[in-house]
């Protein structure tokens, strides 16, 4: 049985590149299903943008057989799907289309508008220039930026007031896809909805957290882009920094939005600085070079960038890979270090947050019944999501007291064979009902710039190329190092 | 996969009462069920005495007949099994017979000797004092206790005396097959095992402890001697009692016998005395009526006692059922109720235990995420053996966040597929090793009694008659009463 999904206003959903591939992959899919669920009224549109010339019906071919997959057995569904799909070709800086444009999203003035930016962000004042231009922003309309939102502090902040002009900060949903996540619904449900965890949830009780997001794939097509961005950049600034959030912080007064993201900023302004006196410490950089991924030999890193044709480099100082422990300097977390890692060609595709618990300060059993072990909440995101306690019990049966060391599901994702809704199907809907509790205030990605570029910096003035590690790997051996060291390992109990 | 059990050494086990309810039942079946598994080794014997004039084979067609059932499909290890029994025919309070048992003994002089006394109490003088006088108490010679040990404190004292002068306090097991249940076992495993519970379990995050056994069955025909016990002395004063003090110990330093008992022992001494001051608002005593009982229909306790042709009643003051409300006076527990509860011909056969935690201080969640339960871990001791931990996830699936409370499996005990061993099964093999941890030491009992008998008293000078309840109800409404004018309520999920 499922919570059911109770239908949103009627709304234009504006998608600006809306032949790209966040549209066809995501976006798309993830509007058919909850309109195939009865939660997008008929009334409501999805209107796709971008420069290539197509009618309605050459963008509706295109829609159709990007859902085929997820379509297969709803024929009747897609085909009504499609009839609330429109296009209109456009010109971001220049006027071209735009009047047409217009006209079409006036025929429905009652509906929430929401602008969805799944563009190059140079593309982002202009897009907004021209909807304020053309009195677009109007009555409930909201605007959805794509990472990345700038490359650094100054950057974000040149975005952030472009698009300020028009939207307002209460207009504007940055969005996260992690944050969609099933999981990070349940780790709020598992954190505030019981009296067993909050009590336990900080440094007297919590020994570290472990957090990683392993990809298999390498750069790909996306080299050119990566190439200027990196790991930290990518993974680390964005998405594993919300996460380290939604883990650390403490417990808001309400789930509204602003309750939840003071909570979050807390923690990022307690972040410990990682600058030039410490980055050789508490930082690990790596690039992959050739290997294999999930058995079958794939180049380096260096070689993935030459296969676009226009690039012919022979290093990059760009790290595929990042390790880092920090430290949030509160009470709640004092000395509990938050060890993150992320990279390309890792050894496994998984995300995960382990929070590990402090070992019982004493056994009181014999050896005979074997050793403890520590207790370990792990909340995966990728590839299936669910939610796992490691606990000790008796092991059953004969045999006297021993103990045994099991994983409790503590989501029950399988008991009820949920179809878990992709993250942004949760958070399109969001957009819709105007609820920015899981998307981040411009505060938030200013403060975790304002962490990350001191890192970036010490990086350069260091002046050490990143560690090379063998594709299919866990990464550089220093990555393993800087949690042995304070000796702990990084999960890697990936199968249970 | 469950834990390899291990074999004892070799040992005589002698069961006085050897043809009676508790060895056809329970004893002789728990061995079977320990010889089948490898747990007891071929030399090992297995000796009923009686006054019934039987020999070894007239005793093994009796033990075949009893384990036919649970000997299905082993019928070569039954065979094995009988070869090892033996029956001497045996008089507790004449000399007849003894000489014969005292040389069947003598042949494996270096076997460990385990002698049940499976009769009633009073004999229990006698035999020991003759075991004494034989020269049989030699070498690693135990002896078990069935229950009751006494009616009140100074009847207690007398036996533990009369067998104390044969046998020391290290050599007496107090049976209580309650603390043989796999479920006590996992209590400590989770208690103490686990970084998670142990901090939370006190009053700053426990609401209150609830112990229930309930029986579907009447008296039968323990009329005679139910009639001058009831059920606090049947019940309470032995083996919910043991529960409560499992539940709210304080962590023994190691599971030595002494550790764990001394730490039950101070639970035992710290109750809140219930006596004529304050019985009547503490207790609740009932008597079933006739009614129904797994759908059929059943008599009263009074028809029940003269069904017994020697028996001709009217009116009993004996209770079938009893409510209290305990308390423990320290630091752990103030203010914390551990509420009791049991009887006879109640609505369902079930035994335990419910850690109530209290509710979350305050709840983030909007009124549409539904209400928010408190976390309860259930241990459950009978019909069937297992923990369960009711918590609140986040329900899965599209719909926002909604919560759901549902229950985790802490014992893992249908995922490993175990026939759990039956209690009896473990505790004979502790006796044989020598390990009383789950055995009652002389100070508890008496410190059990020192509690019960002032509320037996207040109940003598009350002179009120225990009300009376419908057979296959939950006792009297006053029961009712007395947890929820504290604004709480007895559990009776008992479905899940």
């Amino acid at each position: 049985m499922t919570a059911p999904a109770l239908p949103v206003d009627l709304f234009d959903l504006v998608i600006f590149g809306g032949t790209g591939d966040l549209a066809v992959r995501k976006l798309l899919p993830a509007l058919f299903h909850r309109f195939a669920d009865g939660q997008i009224q008929p009334g409501s549109r999805i209107i796709g943008v971008a420069r290539e010339g197509l009618d309605d019906d050459g963008y509706r071919a295109q829609v159709r057989a990007a859902l085929n997959g997820a379509a297969d057995k709803q024929g009747d569904k897609l085909n009504d799907f499609l009839k609330r799909v429109h296009y209109r070709p456009l010109d971001a800086r220049k006027d071209n289309g735009w009047d047409d444009f217009a006209k079409l999203m006036g025929e429905c003035p009652d509906h929430v508008r929401v602008f969805y930016l799944s563009t190059s962000p140079e593309l982002f004042v202009d897009i907004c220039q021209r909807l304020g231009g053309y009195g677009l922003n109007k009555g409930q309309s909201r605007v959805v930026l794509e990472k990345p939102i700038g490359h650094d502090l100054a950057s974000a902040n040149r975005i952030n007031d472009d698009v300020g002009q028009v939207f307002a900060e209460s207009q504007t949903f940055r969005i996260d896809h992690y944050l969609g996540k099933e999981t990070v619904q349940n780790l709020l449900a598992l954190r505030f909805g019981n009296a067993l965890f909050e009590p336990l949830w900080n440094a007297g009780h919590i020994d570290h957290v472990q957090i990683t997001v392993a990809e298999t794939l390498g750069v790909g097509r996306r080299g050119p882009y990566y190439d200027h961005a990196g790991a930290l950049r990518d993974m680390v600034q964005n998405h594993m920094l919300q996460l380290l959030c939604m883990v650390a912080m403490e417990p808001p007064a309400s789930l509204s939005p602003d309750a939840v993201r003071d909570e979050k900023l807390k923690v990022l302004h307690a972040l410990k600085p990682i600058n030039e006196t410490n980055a050789a410490q508490l930082t690990v950089r790596g690039q992959y070079r050739a290997g294999a991924a999930e058995g079958q030999s794939v180049p380096g890193y260096i070689d993935d960038l030459n296969a676009d044709a226009k690039s012919k480099v022979e290093k990059s100082g760009t790290e595929t890979f990042v390790a880092l422990k920090a430290e949030i300097a509160n009470w709640r977390w004092s000395g509990v270090p938050f060890y993150l890692r992320t990279g390309k060609r890792l050894a496994d595709r998984v995300s995960e947050i382990v929070v590990a618990f402090k070992p019982v300060p004493h056994s009181i059993f014999t050896a005979s019944a074997g050793p403890l072990a520590q207790n370990r909440l792990v909340l995966r995101l990728q590839p299936d999501e669910g939610v796992k306690l490691w606990l000790t019990i008796k092991h059953p049966g004969p045999g006297g007291l021993r103990l045994r060391h099991v994983p409790l599901d503590m989501s029950f994702a399988e008991a009820f064979g949920v179809q878990q809704p992709d993250a942004y199907e949760r958070l399109l809907l969001d957009v819709v009902r105007g609820n920015p509790t899981l998307f981040m205030r411009r505060d938030e990605v200013e403060a975790a710039w304002r962490w990350a570029d001191p890192i970036l910096a010490a990086w350069a003035a260091g002046g050490e190329a990143p560690r090379p590690y063998t594709s299919g790997t866990w990464g550089p051996s220093a990555a393993v190092a800087l949690i042995e060291r304070d000796g702990r390992t990084w999960d890697e109990d990936f199968e249970q």
